[in-house]
């Protein structure tokens, strides 16, 4: 019998996963993490009123979760200052991008990246026949004025750009990302990947502007608020452009107890605020380990620390081999030079110690 | 400034849903239904195993998921007695229809299903730029003779067949099924759409077989199971073809929590059986109801009933909004002559009473 007649497009993809999940690795060891600290999850754990959101949704379970994520919504729209409309509720960041990818993106459009920035937005445009573009990081940072200018170059559809950026945990200020959007070649999209907005400084953000018919931002709930297992990522942007999501997303796609968790994580900022201070002193224990260990701490502006191990990849690789070997769940950048570097996340200090303990060993 | 360059495709597009959320007409009304009948949920609520699932789940939420699913799937794998390869786990059967069409489909690419079946299919077709080929309800049962002939005249890729069949509660002996399958056309996925499978007579279902390469079945835990709100569906197929989907799925998609919840239901099968027996009763109760007003229910094999008002689709849209107007939520299929009819899911004997109340007022 024959095969199922795949698109042309899906036929020339492979079956990929952007991240390989710790889950799969404990399997093959036989043995869970002692240590979690390779996701950038909140190891500091949700706030206690999203739990009780959470188990007080359970019972209503049964019913399908608001196609319009009406209360979310309307809760993050009072908290940016912006209105509902400009506000869209999806399946994680993630489920977002590959929506926007799915917008904008056909076979052969050019898209603009960081070479080494997150594979995931990759993986969407590959799987919508996109055709990448990447400039390279520039000290560590990814480099606002060459995505701009190889968007000019190839007249591309869409930039991703993340500010914080994810794996290196460096920022730009505020006036560096307006300069940015200020260059915003026409018919370019500027997909803002602000997933580590919250535990960065204050003026890493410029002001949220949803008159800009193409920049879209995108937060989350799975870094600082601590929900990533709910998957509940959000995007603000013109009303226009918000509204042509309802034309791909899969509308009942937002569960009802996430939906729940979510807004009472955002109704508790006192939580967040904590959260933040742990974060802040997380990274500096992760940066007093690396130091300790002839390590170089870089700068963060997120929920993790990327450490130069001062060598090459390989070097980075055996480290971060051995760190799991040792229970210790850590990743690190792909690409060179990047990948001389492994990236540990902020965690309570006892998840740190035993990093800190096994750290030496695999060094 | 310009607006995004979206694709032709998406320009096409208009901006839909599917399915208007109750909790939109709650809005609209200013007052909470009294009997949630709408959306074939399971009122009768999930295992009280899942809910402590859930709370147990609930403390490890700020953990991604397993991107594999491994535990679910494994356990899927049993119940069914097929390999994990063999199954697939998605964001509810609408999210796992997204990615079977969008594998298959691309503009002009003939799909055929049935005039007044699943709109969300629908939606996900022509977000894909597929031609659908519609053919007719048959006594208000899907007719498995005309999809195969109109797919064979119109070469489709890809049919979608619901057994039992939503919104009309009908459905086919195995033996039908499995003559549809064994007649379907080279090169053509048959997408059957088992989401009420827990609720059909045991002779209504074919027995799994993963060793053909193009019928993918689909089943989900938002009915019988009364998961709706974790949105948790799943596939099984061909190995081959459940690889397909690596390419393009959302692959953090699927929540901690719900993975939790999804897998407690499963092993739950007393709660499952208990619930059966609740559906059996509920649809002997609307039917009750239904005959006392001089209606006439149809035989069902799902969780709701369709109730034949034995007028016009206009009559049938009336009672409807009488109903909604009393605080009763139930729908109705779109298209004619099934709109004669409205459809009722099966509930506790208290929600149940207060549609009975209610239907005398509305007709």
């Amino acid at each position: 019998m024959t095969d199922p007649r795949y698109t042309a497009l899906v036929q020339s993809l492979p079956a990929t996963v952007p991240f390989v999940g710790p889950e799969t690795q404990e399997r093959a060891m036989g043995a869970p993490f002692v240590a979690r600290l390779g996701a950038n999850e909140s190891v500091f754990g949700p706030s206690p009123k999203a739990l009780d959101a959470m188990a007080k949704a359970a019972s209503g379970a049964w019913m399908y979760g608001d196609p319009e994520v009406h209360d979310l919504r309307h809760a993050l729209a009072a908290h940016h200052a912006v209105a509902p409309e400009n506000t869209i509720v999806g399946e994680g960041i993630d489920g977002l991008l590959g929506y926007l990818v799915r917008l904008l993106v056909g076979p052969g459009d050019a898209v603009v990246t960081s070479d080494g920035a997150y594979p995931t937005f990759n993986y969407h445009v590959a799987g919508f026949g996109g055709t990448l573009h990447k400039v390279p990081y520039r000290d560590d940072h990814e480099d606002p004025d060459a995505l701009i200018a190889k968007a000019r170059e190839v007249d591309a559809k869409l930039i991703y750009f993340a500010n914080p950026d994810n794996p290196m945990g460096s920022w730009h200020s505020a006036a560096v990302v307006q300069r940015m959007i200020d260059a915003l070649p026409e018919g370019c999209v500027l997909a803002l990947d602000e997933a580590y907005a919250d535990t960065a400084p204050s003026d890493a953000i410029p002001p949220l502007d949803v008159t800009h018919p193409r920049v879209i931002r995108f937060r989350t709930f799975s870094k600082a608020y601590g929900l990533a297992g709910m998957r509940v990522g959000y995007g603000i942007a013109a009303a226009e452009f918000i509204t042509s999501f309802a034309k791909i997303r899969n509308h009942f796609g937002m569960g009802r107890v996430a939906q729940a968790a979510a807004l009472a994580a955002l109704e508790d900022q006192d939580h967040l605020a904590n959260t933040l201070a742990l974060i802040g002193a997380g990274r500096d224990h992760i940066a007093e380990i690396a130091l300790l260990n002839g390590l170089t701490p870089l700068p963060s502006a997120t929920n993790f620390v990327t450490i130069d191990c001062r060598k090459d990849g390989d070097y980075a690789r055996s480290v971060v081999a051995k760190l799991i070997a040792q229970g210790i769940f850590v990743r690190m950048p792909f690409i060179a030079p990047q990948d001389r570097c492994i990236r540990v996340s902020c965690a309570p200090a006892v998840a740190l110690d035993a990093f800190a303990a096994a750290l030496p060993r695999a060094l």
